[in-house]
């Protein structure tokens, strides 16, 4: 096997190893981007490469940007007394891409758990307490998601703020947009029904 | 919104464009590529800048390469007086993968569709043609797929080719290795059985 092919074969390995992408699936990508090397392949590559030597951790809320300090957390147009604390960046994002949500963030990084060894200490949630206290926060809603360990994450952050005074929050629970019950779990049901409001 | 989040926005924007991903996968992998920056994505960025600029397509046989003649069309081991024609680059790939021809290959780049105004000429069928008549080629084995277009491709080839004394062969039909018959479908069960031999 010449160069050629071992340079090939090298970048098929590494787009294999991304989530959602097998061995299969890669060999494909990779020859669809040979095929496109010039409209596609380059721009992506230059992309890559920009991202890569650029993005890092935001100090204050681990949210990814290019900066010490995120353009949420320098923004000064964003609400300050509120903190919205999810589990990943991707969480972020999606909070982000509803535009409904006016304050900063806190990126816990995963969620609480025994099986895996996971303490509050490796969430940095010792920092986001001196967080609220420091930034005098008046609300704290927790973005988690409903999951069991989400959810323990979610009770360890209340219990931790009863008696600060500050304001804990959560997410609604229900019918999503656009859902129909027929294809919703029971729990869910249960949930809107206890939470109905009047119209 | 800043460069940072610009920059990572034209980066998933493009990782959308790779077969089998969608907006949401390409997040999710941009996204594994920058917490894992030092390992995976600098590499990957690397890797597909080399593939990028040494691709190239093979003069004489279509397989991709890194030079203006492939490795395989200049590997003098392997036997000159047979051309296997496939219609894609993966196709060629997944015979080296079975390790069994040891010719030379020929790709067509696609198959004939009236559907598609698809003719001889866009797939250089009149250079394969020429290419058997100058390299002596004894055998070509048509290993299209088993598609219709796949097929018709196959049986022009094969006319084309009547009257020179070049045999054309192409892939048998049956039962795949470790397949189950209760599995098949008819048509293949069909062939299989049309096709059957003596133990």
């Amino acid at each position: 096997m010449s160069e050629a092919t071992r340079d090939i074969e090298a970048l098929i390995e590494l787009m294999a190893r991304l989530p959602g992408l097998g061995p299969r699936s890669a060999r494909r990508a990779v020859l669809h981007l040979i095929k496109k090397r010039g409209q596609v392949m380059g721009p992506l590559a230059e992309a890559m490469a920009t991202v890569a030597a650029s993005a890092r951790e935001c100090a204050t809320c681990g949210n990814i940007g290019t900066a010490d300090i995120c353009d949420i957390c320098r923004d000064d147009r964003r609400a300050t007394g509120e903190i919205c604390v999810v589990e990943d960046v991707a969480d972020l994002w999606a909070m982000e891409r509803g535009q409904a949500f006016k304050g900063r963030y806190h990126v816990l990084g995963g969620t609480l758990s025994a099986l895996d060894a996971v303490g509050p200490e490796d969430l940095g949630i010792p920092k986001l307490l001196t967080r609220i206290r420091d930034e005098s926060i008046g609300e704290v809603i927790l973005a988690l998601n409903a999951t069991v360990d989400g959810q323990t994450t979610a009770h360890y952050i209340a219990d931790a703020l009863e008696g600060t005074g500050v304001a804990v929050t959560s997410l609604a629970q229900g019918v999503p947009i656009g859902g129909e019950l027929d294809y919703l779990d029971d729990g869910t049901i249960q949930a809107a029904l206890r939470a109905r409001k009047r119209l």
